[in-house]
């Protein structure tokens, strides 16, 4: 039984957080290389790699989710230390539980040559999985593709096992893991995405946008990792086109607002994250959320907001695969009055 | 217990279907005006309204969700004589159970000088309902909004019931029904979507693209209605901008040949399906029906659909309201191989 | 959209039946016999094979759900004509639109010497379905077994195909099939429980128990089936002990007032039923109607009912493998005070 | 994206653990007196409290769910310091990761002379939640009932608070909160259940039934805590009788075996744990460990053991109302063939 747990998003009226995300004056940029040796596995607390100040700038570099041991055909899963390491942790100063964590992705780029794509038996949306388990006769094999990048074009390029088909795709570096320590002393794989960020797979998380995280602890203590040069809605085979990346991100703070769940925005959109199993139930959060972000922030009548969203809000589910799922459910500003 | 329900699409190999959105050459046209008189609310058996031979086009109206009942500030839900109701069926000339019913959307416009929307307690993605019902203290009050639609400028206006604010939305005029009479002998509310089409609410049957229906019954048993001018994902607080319309579409025969769940296509995607709940079992039929798509379609081997899937396939949650979910999962025709 | 649809049970408060149990005066019997040229595979309206007045007790057959057809060891299902055959519909004098039907079930005896058991590829709870699909590599294989029912000792007998081993199981008769025709002009398939009762596979159906269903259509059009000699929670292979049955029913009217789904009474408990997916929305459903109930009936405040269940209150799933899922939540009438 | 989390449980065949609830020779006693100064809310990695080898018994108290904070009708939530106080960690001599812990439960005493039952806002099984929100129009209101224990007579007294209702309820006291430190660095609150345990509100943690958990870390590092003196199925207000209890546990280890789940035996009945949402996930995951239990422990193939499960299996869902559900799936031993 419990009662305490989620009291606060809870007896207060759902966040009030008035955004701005404004550009900050102090821009000091902090150099920080990951390597095999430093990376991490959860996101929790942890000595901190490094600390910034708010308005201060990381340049740094993730290593792809398998910790770049697929590097060839005839690489196996057997080399791979780790699933997801991540970069981290940051301790950003001055930021204290109750407290926002504002991410500006000022520029993410593909560090390498090729990016990988797998087939695990055991995960996937469409396959029987640890969590969604089923009886089989025999489970679906072992899969590896490799896709190389092409920098100038832009481009990976998928190359199908079983044919000779080849395509390209456009490049959209993300960054699928971005997150904080969690609440309540808890400590979560990099694989889980949740209230604290974690492995949400979004593609949204893409230069250009703002991200805004909860922060739980002193310092809020900041990982990244899991880049992706590209991925499709809900990366049903539980891979993306997985690559290193080099991030160049841009830290803030809302005092005194805490963001119950992640929230991004950029000129154009609002977008509100809901986290969670079944889908239903991530979409439930991603839109009470969406519409107490309207209500507070731009002084519609929940109602109204509910019937705005309606006729013009979006869905994206960004993954079906990880332990918790993840939807975003956004509307263009020009939709909606003057922020208050 | 049962055994034979599914027993088609289950032994044999997941359909082959493959498509081939050829314009008719027998292009008669057949005219037909629906009134409240002679909707239908209900899909299933019913006397046919007109026959159509396959090429044949169809220009027919629809009434609105509400029979066109709501008319201006005051009005009440009492005025509904029922919802959804349904133009048609139609009877389609040499249609026989097996086959697949071709539906091209050739054009749709709103026929009105405004839409409606509405909240009703107890239904809704976000609130207590029918079928997701919790204690409450009190149920939300029922709301109605109008939109003037400003035909030359394409738009239709939201205004705020609570406050003073207003905006222009785009119009993308779509059919929120259509549907054949279902498999097994049963019949199904208008408000329903299922393995027959239905009530998808999905903005993909809108002037451009091509329907693929089973056919359960001799002749089809086609019908349409629900016209929506513009709706958000999810069509989550029940409603889009409810509308009647003018349709014209063209149909066409798939002799022989089954689609198990309905079947977008236009010249740039293919679009599966899925529809049920949870939304996560809706996400898996439509991507099960689209690597096998792929798979008879264009020849890849199904885990390279599924990889390529994870890339850059896309899922649209067209509804979250309705009692099932729809999903429409969709690739872009350029990332596939020639089709076979 | 919609908004009529559940309108009853949405505007009003939830149902105020209050159950009279009482045995009926006119206890005249009906005798009718089903074959496989009268049975039916939907619940919806057709010709009535007999028609009851209130009180009129009915002394009739049913079929197994495969029509009888498999009866030794190679046979297949190939030998079956359709699932779930039903006996009826059973035209019940007085009954309209708005009543609650009640069934007290008087007498359930195996009609045979054995009963069958089959898993079919497509169908069950821990394996890809219809509604649940995945990619594997290969389908389970069909299989069926026999059970041997031994009349004087009330047991069937479990006897395995890939060993040497087998196991006496107590008989517990009930009827997986027993409902009308549905509300809205919609019919469905015997595999489908919902409102209108169908194929829920509940145990409770069993002699002793007493049944309360909606009345849509003038009649009722009452049909049973599906006759199960005993059965594991879930029903998570898909089949029951699976027998043709002689049931002895007495039917009786509640006039006037509507159960929004079926419920179940004895001298010892009360039960609502909770039918839909995924399980956690029959549970949501089965608990507000179960609340409702002991609010209406027994006067206690619905957070008080809702308390008193968080401590006494019983969950059974009985099956997991139909269209939809079905709960039936309990409490004994021990732990409630007087009915009002 | 990832590869190697489960990895174990799903490239191995589903666990062969064979259960030997053998009576430990070494029965030495330790004795441990928890207070709300050294209680834990978190299942982790901790200093432990005490070092216990396998067959030693521990002998040990347990806070109720608030601390012991309620105490009498005016008490509220602000005075709870934190939700499920943990007793522990106890560090098990030998313990290591792959193995299983063996914890038999010899007996349970409510530790006081009342318990309390609760409702929060945002927390229940048919009210809007923290992870299934909805749009209300005011959330129903904090409650508080106080429970006298009647130790002699063994039962607890349901005290309406909105009528001069009554009414005993019998005792069976269970552990709310039995686990071990997750695995892969991972920490949890103690309001979660999992694969570690945790808060599975599973009454089958009473005296007389043997537990089984998956060791993670060096020492397995044990808590328990969350007394209740009786519960309904599915705990559906969110809580049960809450209790402060007095536990003697005795503890043993499967070296080399490892269970994926928490799993449950007596003299009667073998049980699986299933521990997700939806519950037809954790349905799911409950029955594919029996059958891999049946199969692997008792020699029967996995479609035999599925389609005995399908005729004599039982479900119970202990609760739906933490971040995740719990199912037990069981089948009686006098079902089974010897074990192998």
């Amino acid at each position: 039984m419990r009662v305490h747990f989620f009291a606060l998003s809870l007896i207060l009226p759902i966040s009030t957080l008035a955004q701005t995300p404004s550009v900050p004056s102090k821009s000091e940029v902090v150099q920080y290389h990951a390597t095999l040796d430093t990376v991490k596995y959860v996101f929790g607390v942890a000595s901190p790699v490094a600390r910034l100040k708010p308005g201060n700038i990381l340049d740094a570099n993730s290593l792809d989710c398998f910790g770049n041991a697929l590097q060839k055909p005839g690489d196996t899963f057997a080399l791979v230390k780790g699933d997801n390491p991540l970069t981290g942790p940051f301790y950003i100063e001055d930021a204290e539980p109750g407290d926002t964590l504002i991410v500006h992705i000022l520029d993410l780029q593909v560090d390498g040559q090729q990016g990988v794509g797998t087939f695990s038996p055991g995960f996937g949306a469409i396959n029987a999985t640890h969590y969604t388990p089923m009886l089989e006769k025999e489970a679906l094999p072992e899969k590896i593709w490799f896709y190389p990048i092409d920098h100038a074009g832009r481009t990976a390029t998928f190359q199908a096992l079983d044919s000779n088909y080849q395509v390209k795709i456009p490049l959209h570096p993300f960054l699928g893991c971005i997150g904080v320590a969690p609440a309540n002393g808890e400590a979560r794989s990099s694989i889980v995405p949740a209230e604290f960020g974690g492995n949400m797979d979004a593609p949204e998380v893409s230069a250009g946008n703002t991200l805004y995280l909860p922060v739980n602890v002193s310092g809020a203590l900041f990982y990244f990792g899991d880049g992706h040069a590209a991925m499709g809605d809900g990366e049903i085979a539980g891979s993306a086109i997985e690559v290193p990346m080099k991030a160049r991100l841009q830290f803030d703070l809302l005092k005194g607002k805490h963001t119950g769940w992640p929230r991004l925005e950029n000129e154009k959109e609002i977008m509100a994250a809901g986290i969670y199993r079944p889908v239903d139930d991530a979409v439930r959060i991603a839109f009470t959320e969406l519409v107490a972000w309207i209500h507070a922030g731009y002084g519609l009548s929940e109602l109204d907001a509910y019937e705005l969203l309606s006729k013009v809000g979006k869905i994206h589910l960004t993954e079906m695969v990880d332990p918790n799922y993840v939807v975003i459910a956004s509307i263009e500003k020009k939709y909606l009055p003057p922020k208050k």
